[in-house]
């Protein structure tokens, strides 16, 4: 059974309601198979008609819609409304896309040429065609943005793909909701109901049957590491694999160099730690790893960091799970003899979380795999390093990151320039100012990364390349004029 | 041991030598690893140069190379002059693509927007990264195309990633010939000797040490469906997953409509029988399943293309173990009640095998999985179809595809445009011309396409998108100015 949940108090809200059947997934992959082909065979104009019909219901619901995100998730109304804003505004920006045409447009043409091969050659031109329906797993931390009518189902319908979206039983009301405003605009603009579906379920099986289905093409997931990796893997032991866009987490390390904390360091110290005591540190790009060199100004930087830390104000995390998630990783962090502990209110019974932050040479922590693993919440590790090649070390032993920000990197060096190599070969985005938290919705935004951080490395979930997932290029040889 | 082996004898030339031993691919792998960060500083003119430089030396000895290449693969010395010209095509077609910058351009570009998200946003440019050490398994039937000079090499080492080579064991002496000439060329070019690695051997322990070396970053092979997707499973369960680019095999069904059949029904089943007869059918393209109506001009169609494929020559296959590989597939074909024998000489101890075709009907057909699976040689099936919605029916149970060829959808209409949407949903190419064999190497080609195709579907494993396996996407939030 599905049941709301008031974040800030536990509290159930109003009645529970079953998840959906076995049967009532199965209905939604079919639906959405069977419109499949008409869909892929809509216009540009018609899909973002949609997106903008969708975005435009959003704000007019969108009062009621905030104001239940914010008793599900505790998010608070600020938060709240900025993320619906950022989600109309995705909305709108993919149906920009649609207007300039790169969605069907014609990659690369090449003219037929005569004569033998090499050199001759019939007439190519690469198009790209809609994969076909897509599993949409949303996110906890985001109601609005990765939910619903999120990024990837912007993206996918976008493209010309239906999509079944998993509703998340962390805020199960909002979701029901904002699902039964997508359908209704979608039979508003006299679109199939399979263009949209929508499921719902606490339970692993609700996900796997998603995954497995033989009509599925593709799958968008925002989530958990176990999660996520355990799903991957259905999605590759399927008969016919299907790609699977996992975003699975990331500690998102963050290099100040001497000469920042030297320039600067009181106020990086305060912009870092307002980015990681925000909505309780619950955003997949949270700074968790810091890496501080051991000159006086860092010395001075990592003093002010701690102390603007320990000030923050305590935040309601989104549900008791991610609490109780949290506490024991933070435990198991103050169970770890190398760390010393610099922020470490104890809070494990009272209603907030406090933030923790500890400190750790190295040595110390590339040799404790567990260290890399993310701890979701408002808690971090600094690194002491005593050179560029250790920086670099930190930064290989900890993979994947869907970020990796050097604060200091202006001026140009060999050892520079190694670092940013290093911070490129871990990261899909790389900042050289700024913190990691808010990630822009652009053309060029790369919201990926090496494994863990994206199954798809090579791919984006932020950002308008978000379509080329759901876009499979194909070429055309000799193609009639009818369909070029 | 490897042995050369003289193709259409069966004979034994020269000397036996050792495959690599483990400790020699974990060299070739650290010395990839210790020159990726070099190598991926290289300039694109220097790569430009190293490429166009090992065209040189391949053509210089080319004489020598084609006669080696002959006597390990019986393809004859037409088809090896003509192949090796294309494998220099392609390595020089790719420093073009250097010279042009597309490789190291910033991909997208968005200025920073002052003011709240989410209109406002930092700077952010896309660039590209090489991944690192790339591992490439060659393939048996190209002994240049696709072998240690081929594609995956020139379109690794065109991104800025050091390759380790697998040469195939069915031509092992022009595998090391050419590895040296690589080795030789490189030196030349004053770059170190880790860009090019190479590693021989016919135990599948070989492939799976490269699979499985950490510092591995990603895997290019063109194979068996078998081979391929043991590899790529070992790919995925790596505890840092990476990509493994595989094209592993392919039905290539080729619809031939009525109105192709009334139109030029003749000249076609004489282009079709030479297509499955071309090299033995030893193609990743060659048609394997031809779908036909059952009008009197398909008919007269179907009987033209058995008589056509029933008079081609005998050819030589690579091996003694893909010959027998071949005679297994054809024998069950032969065991299976539903198929009626159109070309079936029996040569299952002749030294030359001969073309199989044989006739199903649709649903058979569709019924059978056993029938959708390749059977790499001059084997094909005549599938009987009633009409194009059938025809869809079967395109679909066959799945992914490199090719799909649809002979007469020269006009438009409801039907032609559903089974031209059918074909673009399982094939990575889809030809209204002309037979798949024969790919050419331009900008717009797309050789992959659903699984099993490839087990990337949306990437290309011949033409210059090729390189875009090799450079993952990187957003840079804020770069300085000496970085772009």
């Amino acid at each position: 059974m599905l049941q709301s949940i008031e974040a800030r108090t536990g509290a159930a809200v109003g009645t529970s309601w079953p998840e959906s059947t076995p049967a009532e997934i199965d209905q939604a992959v079919a639906a959405a198979a069977t419109v499949a082909d008409t869909f892929a065979a809509t216009s540009a104009a018609q899909r973002a008609s949609l997106l903008r019909a969708l975005a435009l219901a959003l704000e007019a619901d969108g009062t009621a819609l905030i104001a239940l995100a914010d008793l599900e998730t505790g998010l608070g109304l600020p938060r709240l409304t900025g993320e619906l804003a950022r989600t109309t505004f995705q909305l709108r920006g993919f149906a920009d896309v649609l207007d300039a045409g790169t969605i069907h447009a014609v990659l690369a043409d090449d003219a037929a040429v005569a004569g033998a091969p090499p050199v001759g050659r019939p007439r190519l031109a690469k198009v790209r065609v809609p994969v076909g329906p897509v599993a949409m797993f949303s996110a906890s931390n985001f109601p609005f943005a990765f939910s619903v009518l999120g990024g990837d189902t912007a993206a996918a319908l976008a493209a010309g793909c239906p999509v079944v979206v998993k509703g998340h039983p962390a805020h199960p009301a909002l979701s029901r909701q904002t699902a039964a405003l997508a359908q209704r605009v979608v039979a508003e603009q006299s679109l199939p109901a399979g263009v949209f579906g929508f499921v719902q379920g606490a339970a692993i099986a609700v996900g796997v049957q998603l995954v497995q289905a033989p009509a599925v093409a593709a799958v968008a997931f925002t989530g958990s590491f176990k999660g996520g990796t355990a799903l991957a893997k259905l999605a590759s032991e399927r008969p016919r694999p299907i790609p699977f866009y996992g975003e699975l987490g990331s500690v998102n390390p963050l290099v100040v160099l001497p000469a920042a904390a030297e320039k600067s360091g009181a106020e990086l110290a305060a912009t870092l730690a307002g980015s990681i005591a925000l909505g309780a540190g619950q955003f997949c790009t949270s700074p968790g790893v810091i890496l501080a060199f051991k000159d006086a100004a860092s010395d001075a930087f990592v003093a002010a960091f701690a102390q603007a830390l320990q000030a923050t104000q305590p935040h309601a995390m989104l549900s008791a799970a991610i609490r109780s998630t949290f506490d024991n990783g933070v435990a198991r962090w103050r169970a770890t003899d190398s760390l010393t502990p610099l922020v470490a209110d104890d809070a494990a019974g009272a209603a907030m979380p406090r933030p923790f932050l500890a400190e750790v040479q190295a040595a110390d922590f590339i040799a404790n795999h567990a260290l890399h693993e993310e701890v979701f919440g408002s808690a971090a590790l600094v690194v002491r390093v005593v050179s560029v090649d250790e920086a670099i070390a930190v930064l290989r032993s900890i993979g994947g990151s869907l970020t990796a920000t050097l604060w200091g990197a202006e001026t140009e060096s060999d050892a520079t320039r190694s670092l940013v190599r290093a911070a490129t070969q871990i990261a899909g985005r790389v900042l050289f100012a700024g913190v990691p938290t808010g990630v822009a919705v652009t053309q060029a935004q790369l919201h990926g990364g090496p494994f863990p951080a994206s199954t798809q490395p090579f791919t984006t979930s932020v950002g308008y390349a978000a379509v080329d997932r759901f876009l499979r290029p194909v070429a055309l040889q000799d193609a009639p004029a009818w369909l070029l």
